[in-house]
Parts: C-alpha cells; sequence; structure tokens
C-alpha cells in the first residue's frame, strides 16, 4: 500500500529543514539519473526554495542543466545502502535506475522521476539559473513545484518521528557510508 | 573539564555535512550577537566552504556584513532549549550571550565568538561576499579559517556518535521547537 500524499507548497520546505541526505533525479531526452546528496537546504519556505550543491562534473549536473528541472528525494533509514550505493558510482554509462532495480514515477509537473517505496517524501523542482553561483560553488538554487510524502512520517504538515516509522526516518550522511538516522524527538521549552 | 581540539581544515566540512541546526555567531564594534540556523550546508571540502542563510531583516546579518566574518557552533542536544530561544527572539536590543548565561570565547583567526560548553564543534568563517545570492536568497558563503570540535564526538577528522556521548549528539530542528537528534549509526554495505 502507498501512503503517500501530497504536500501543500507552503510546507514544502519543511521536508529538508533537518538537513537530510538526499536522492537527486533528472532526467532529459530519454536518460535519467539517480545520485546522492548530503548538501542541501531550504533557502526560502514561500515561495519554496532550495539550495543543492552538484557538482560540475556530474552526469546530473548536464541533465539538470539541459532540462532546467530535477527531483528531491528522501530515502528512509531502509534505504541506507542504495543511497551510498547511487552516490558513489555516475549515472554516465549506466541507467542506476535498472541496474539497481529503483523503481520510480514521472513527477506530476516537470515529470522528473520521483521515488516513493523507502522514500519518506519527494519535491520536484524548476532550476532557477544562477550562472555565477553553479560555477563559483556547484550551488544550483531551485523552486519547489510539487511535493509528496509518507503520511506515516509526515502529515499535516508536520513530521511525526516515532518508533512505529523507524524506517522512514530520514538519514544524514557523516561520510565513508556511515549515516545517523534522525529520530527521538527533543521538545524546546517555549521560547 | 575542556575536550575541544582543533579540526584540520580539510575535514571542517565534516562537521556539517550532515544537516545540524547550528548557532550563528557574530560580532562588530563592540557588538555581537548568536542566533539559531537550520539552514547550513557546506559547498566545498577543500578549501572548507559553508552557505548559511540569514535572513536581510537580522541584526546577525548586519554585524555579518560589517564584520566580514561570522561563526558557527554546533548545539548538542543538551542545549535544545538554548537553541530555540536564541532563534526565537532578536539581540538588536538584548545582549543575547548575557541574557541566557552563555559562554563565549574569542574564536582564534577572526574573533568571532565561540561556544564550547555543550557544543559539539565550531567553524570561524570569513564571509565571501557575494551580493546576488545574499539579495536574492538570503544566502551567504563563507570559507572555514579555524574549526574545532569536542573530541569525544569528533576525532581524527570523523564524527563518533555513540552512546557515550548523546548529550553532545548533533540536533536538527524539524520546526516549532521540535528537533530531532542525530545518532544510531547505520553503516552501508560497501559501494
Amino acid at each position: 500500500m502507498n501512503h503517500f500524499k501530497p504536500v501543500a507548497l507552503e510546507h514544502a520546505s519543511r521536508l529538508v529543514n533537518h538537513g537530510p541526505t538526499v536522492l537527486v533525479t533528472s532526467a532529459h531526452g530519454g536518460r535519467r539519473n539517480v545520485m546522492a546528496a548530503a548538501w542541501s537546504m531550504p533557502v526560502e519556505f514561500t515561495p519554496p526554495r532550495i539550495a543543492l550543491v552538484i557538482d560540475k562534473k556530474t552526469w546530473t549536473r548536464e541533465l539538470v542543466a539541459a532540462s532546467g528541472a530535477f527531483g528531491i528525494c528522501l530515502p528512509g533509514a531502509a534505504l541506507v545502502d542504495l543511497t551510498y550505493a547511487v552516490g558513489s558510482a555516475s549515472g554516465r554509462s549506466v541507467d542506476k535506475f535498472a541496474h539497481h532495480g529503483i523503481v520510480a514515477k514521472p513527477g506530476p509537473r516537470l515529470g522528473m522521476p520521483v521515488l516513493e517505496t523507502g522514500c519518506a517524501a519527494w519535491l520536484e523542482c524548476r532550476l532557477l539559473p544562477e550562472p555565477h553561483t553553479e560555477d563559483a560553488y556547484d550551488t544550483c538554487f531551485g523552486e519547489v513545484v510539487a511535493a509528496a510524502a509518507d503520511a506515516r512520517i509526515f502529515a499535516g504538515g508536520h513530521w511525526r518521528f516515532g518508533d512505529d516509522n523507524t524506517e522512514l526516518q530520514t538519514i544524514h550522511h557523516i561520510g565513508a557510508g556511515n549515516f545517523v538516522r534522525a529520530g527521538g524527538i527533543l521538545r524546546a521549552a517555549p521560547a
């Protein structure tokens, strides 16, 4: 059973507020790719905008430049091996979706590949061209135009991390294939 | 006992690779400030460079523009309340260090306030002026010129999250004063 539900755009930046490692998807001219990226962040809630580092040497970067779009998927803890694997090899000469048996569907607005099985959420983004920062810092900006999340862990605009959804909890790369899992809610005293 | 040890600059970006919520410190002309920021990411390992969103309406932004520098401190789980508190009020009319009893010392290279008690690490950064992205996306770039970490959780260039250092584990804001704690190492299969 698929538990994915649309996320309102005004809540989309919350999906990456806590710094998860993500999968970046891309597609153009019949080719597609997926890579892992630890370096992303929101830059605005409304409109929902994010920044993402994509090395200029990568195949993903070529596809994103050509299509003006990219997808972001948040792998849950169950996808640690897959995340590391797609982050360790180029898709220039192999379709990583086929190679790893990844099921993806086209996103609703831009047709970017989005993953749901094992993922907590996805976002479809339109590239906001910024030639200088793309060149100087490999930093690409994008505006989220569609988003969805597994309602078992993100619903009503809020994350719900609990003991019943550990497999969907986001992962955060600390290097060399080691990840920490986000979990264990800490509630601050009212400010 | 203080367990902070210098971190080699080639390892500095690893400190924020996993998306922790941070404290941003600033100082200029006898004034100083500290605020919380969930939106930061590395953009380069060598030289170590990061991007950080600082709203242009904030006092921090004024101080950073004036001094050309900022500090980044990583609060551990024990500092959840303080992190939320300094992220919820402006320092324009109050010294938040004094108000909250925060002990800070000047960083070794730029004199930015750095916190050690309760923190996992800190980085001192020189602003890389980028007027367009600062204006359009509130996104500031910086180069790390000094860094240090509590050796009980980051040593030899690597994070060591374990059951013995939960109070130092990084926190990741999911909204409205709720944080998830990074912990629970997941090791990916060799790629």
